[in-house]
């Protein structure tokens, strides 16, 4: 059985400062809102909203070492260090609140990233951290715009926002994002690419 | 042995419509300056420059049959049509011109996409293309500046733009390109990915 909401938070309230934690209400807030217009699962999205964010302010030599050492999957560490708290985040929950549920997990691992054949909760969550209330960036509107329409065209768009802004950062994109892209066209029918 | 300018000319021009061909005279003539400045092998870069976009206006299912079938590198035909011609190109000019030079057939084959670990004669065909003189787009003077400073610095802007410009068109990105921004970030200290 899964915990309730407020267990959620309880757990995760320590491990975040308050302007972090006013943006997990944030994304909890829409990640109800597009869970129930799209028919998604609304406890699993509510939870994964709640405790998407619970490592991001964990050490990061920490984080680096559990993708490294923990999941084997050492690629994480060099794409950046805001990436380390998806996988860590989907790690702690199962193994520190035992949380075994895996639209739960993923939904936390692919939360910064995207990734290809996204299940419906994880693309609720990643929508609702693009465009929760607290968020005030160029294009922030559209994609709120495009999430009352479609969450797979609200999807493809914060894919593309946020390789345009990495690419002109001059910083590396993560593969699972290039994927999650041509998986997103795909869907749209603008290419065959899997 | 390699072949003259005047005999490649020669060999290009039937197949290249007067704007194909005046593009050429540009990338030509901005190769010889780059191949200059950055020490790399003139003849090379003027050949591979002249010959570049020699099967542009082949036929695209033509062009698809070769990538699939002589070349077996199908994933060419998924990424839009406009690639194809890139390494349709090195594979004519090997076959039917008897060009075996692997600088010239690389400069060929990448000119479009980029590629990772790109010799100087590919980068210089790839930057020439992206600047010649016909070229008018919203960013290609920037481009000609830095490619007076940095051949690595005009190939990176010239990969950013295209990703950019892929992303807002909602097309496919070609993985070659991908691993090129890669690789021209980690040149310049801003990544250690492979």
């Amino acid at each position: 059985m899964l915990m309730t909401s407020e267990e959620a938070f309880a757990h995760v309230r320590p491990h975040l400062s308050p302007a972090r934690y006013t943006h997990t209400l944030g994304v909890h807030e829409v990640s109800i809102t597009l869970a129930k217009r799209y028919g998604a699962d609304v406890q699993k999205c509510e939870l994964a909203a709640i405790l998407h964010d619970i490592c991001k302010e964990h050490d990061v030599r920490d984080m680096r070492q559990t993708v490294t050492e923990v999941l084997k999957e050492p690629h994480w560490a060099q794409y950046g260090d805001e990436l380390l708290h998806a996988p860590c985040g989907a790690h702690y929950v199962q193994h520190h609140l035992g949380i075994c549920d895996n639209d739960i997990l993923a939904a936390i691992k692919s939360h910064t990233t995207g990734r290809a054949h996204m299940s419906i909760v994880e693309k609720v969550v990643f929508v609702a951290d693009y465009i929760e209330p607290n968020r005030a960036f160029p294009g922030v509107e559209k994609a709120r715009l495009l999430a009352e329409e479609s969450l797979d065209s609200a999807c493809l768009y914060a894919l593309q926002q946020t390789m345009t802004f990495l690419l002109q950062k001059e910083v590396p994109i993560h593969p699972e994002t290039v994927c999650a892209y041509h998986a997103f066209l795909k869907r749209k029918g603008r290419s065959t690419i899997e």
